[in-house]
């Protein structure tokens, strides 16, 4: 019985693995975390919104009726290309096909130091560690001494004009401008700064027509104070310096680009772009191994329409399906078939009541948008308990301001 | 303005700051974590059957309408009764009235050594890292690399009989026995072991008649293996020692006993009882002080009846709003009303199907009781929106044998 061994257990390596439905085939799940997460939401789970169960789910679990796949919680340290084995933090495993699909994590081109100053956005540690800094950060100012303390405290930056930036500056200036309102004596919540920093001229520059514009305007009438063409020249200690600006500010979330998990730069002989990410051939095989793959953002691919593939789920989960099937078709005679990225648009939310959505051509934008943004996110949630759950507590918030997940774990001096 | 100020936001001080409505006090009220914790369900969320944000909600938005009352989130370092003043980390503060609410803390009876090699249950952290080290000890068994080592991480030890140990033993067979029973493929998670041992003769002593033997019965229909008259002697690395028994167990989990929180012992010229409790008078304040008020379970009383006070939430929120009532009726003429305890009856859920319920000389058992556990920790509750999410949770588990809440946030080798 032939080894299938993914790594990762994000959109594109659950698939595959959901997909191995041969008998024929033993497959190995590895990934770090206990759970699959549903990325799109992470931002709510920062901001409170939601619950970490809401938007992650056990692998073990998802996968419980799939006798053929073993899951491991492990961490990968080195893929062994000639000797077909993978080593991991605690043992190391041999396949007859890998499937790498360990996604991205958060890229400062090549100013790591900025690390250290900022919080990424990639994991539930992630967003739990913005949680906690964003919801203590109004407590610090509560206790200020003063109010230039405290509005030092009530300035936070997000970075970044993508789709990650624009729904978490909404999120934050939501948060500040209406759950808290009531909720302090001595601050006002209200008179908190939210900067949204891009380097270049546009926000969500990857959607069309007047949708770039609707965005920023949204964005501004919520409060946020939008900069763009405003690339981040230093990040410090308390401080942004942005353009010929410096704000100061003890919160700065870096949601400005990602580059593909560290493993693929120890692959030896495979070329790779800028960002690190695998240029596979066209049926997403690794040149010269044909029984390697790579799936999701990790890989860099001009797929056989001339299409650039991005780095967003649905992609991730038409390369995972497409490999299952390519594994499982194997031996074939002849050429492989080459994958062909079907685009599904692209959608983003600003804010209550007002997101934008492209696709076939279509733009659309404001209440509608929105209403098809909560509907698409709810039906992709991964299973009927969640998308109830989350269902409810977006209508719940909608109607009375509250967000469900205002907890900070720890305590204040922890 | 005469100036309360409420240490602890536990049902006692919760309650008592609800309850002083009347404009002519400002209200401080101190917590060191910034949410309301529902105590009852917290071994829910140790065993993943509910969320964090289901169980605690920010003490600032209970308190949103209450214009009078101020939330600081900081720690208690120092009682100063004679200047009536309060040190905290980050601040004193002056008071007219005292409240003194801060609850107990996880007691090891002198064994302070044991602290390292046990887990606590009084706090979402708490909660949380029991969570993560019973499901990744499952994780490990599955890693392990023979049957001995896998046996090992697969046997978990709860201390004390009481009501904290019998509720997270039982949900703790449940989950190994039950939820976790298809998902994995090299151990069988029914071969798990939880040893749950009491020093006294029966689990639950508080309950009477055969509801004690009714529980034993039943946990150990469950799978739990219960050791009575069994005191731990030595608890350490991977191993505890009880009776004349050695178990050998990664995960020991202490619901033996409590004691009050630290601060009480700092207070100046006021009578203690062993747990490091509070002896106040009759009204609930202090000998000499009736300026202060101690509430809930760091209390040591026996009310006017003869009863003593058990540390309970019913009790804490009796005490609460006695102390509000007493606070603004000052200036009294005469001599302040005694405090007398209405005792609503103890419950405690065993695992699904089975509670017992004690009430008004009333004792109930199996499923009945276990619908009234439900309908009664449901109705108290803090908010809807919580008892929508919770109420849903446990149907759904109900039917399908899942558990919500199954995610560790961190990596395994973090």
């Amino acid at each position: 019985m032939k080894h299938v061994l993914i790594l990762g257990g994000g959109f594109a390596g659950l698939e595959c693995a959901k997909r191995m439905r041969s008998e024929n085939f033993r497959v190995t799940l590895v990934d770090r975390w206990n759970h699959h997460l549903f990325q799109p939401l992470l931002y709510q789970v920062a901001s409170g919104a939601l619950a970490m169960a809401e938007i992650a789910q056990p692998l073990r679990s998802i996968l419980s009726s799939h006798k053929n796949v073993t899951t491991i919680m492990d961490d990968v340290v080195h893929i062994d290309l000639p000797n077909k084995r993978v080593q991991l933090k605690g043992r190391s495993l041999d396949y007859d096909f890998l499937v790498i699909a360990l996604g991205s994590k958060t890229s400062f081109f090549g100013h790591n130091d900025w690390a250290q100053h900022t919080l990424g956005l990639k994991s539930l540690d992630d967003a739990m560690a913005i949680r906690k800094k964003v919801l203590l950060a109004f407590e610090e100012a509560e206790s200020a001494l003063n109010s230039e303390e405290a509005q030092k405290w009530l300035t936070i930056v997000v970075v970044g004009g993508g789709p990650t930036g624009v729904e978490m500056a909404g999120s934050l200036a939501e948060l500040s401008h209406r759950v808290l309102k009531d909720d302090f004596r001595h601050i006002d919540p209200t008179q908190a700064k939210i900067h949204l920093i891009e380097a270049g001229p546009k926000l969500l520059p990857m959607f069309p027509g007047d949708l770039p514009d609707y965005t920023r305007e949204r964005l501004e009438s919520m409060g946020v104070t939008v900069h763009l063409n405003c690339p981040v020249k230093d990040v410090g200690q308390g401080y942004v310096i942005a353009g010929d600006q410096r704000i100061d500010s003890g919160i700065v979330i870096w949601g400005a680009g990602v580059e593909a998990s560290e493993v693929s730069r120890t692959l030896a002989g495979v070329n790779l772009d800028r960002a690190g990410r695998i240029e596979v051939l066209p049926d997403l095989s690794l040149p010269g191994h044909p029984e390697v793959f790579a799936a999701g953002d990790i890989v860099a691919l001009t797929d056989k329409h001339g299409v650039k593939v991005p780095g967003v789920s649905p992609a991730a989960i038409q390369m995972g399906a497409f490999i299952a099937h390519s594994i499982q078709s194997e031996p074939t005679s002849g050429e492989r078939p080459a994958f062909a990225y079907w685009d599904k648009g692209s959608m983003a939310t600003i804010g209550r009541s007002a997101a934008v959505v492209s696709f076939a051509g279509i733009q659309m934008r404001g209440f509608i948008a929105w209403l098809m943004w909560l509907f698409v996110h709810l039906v992709f949630l991964m299973n009927m308990r969640n998308r109830i759950s989350v269902f409810l507590h977006w209508v719940w918030s909608y109607f009375t301001w509250q967000r469900g997940a205002r907890v900070i774990q720890s305590p204040r001096n922890s």
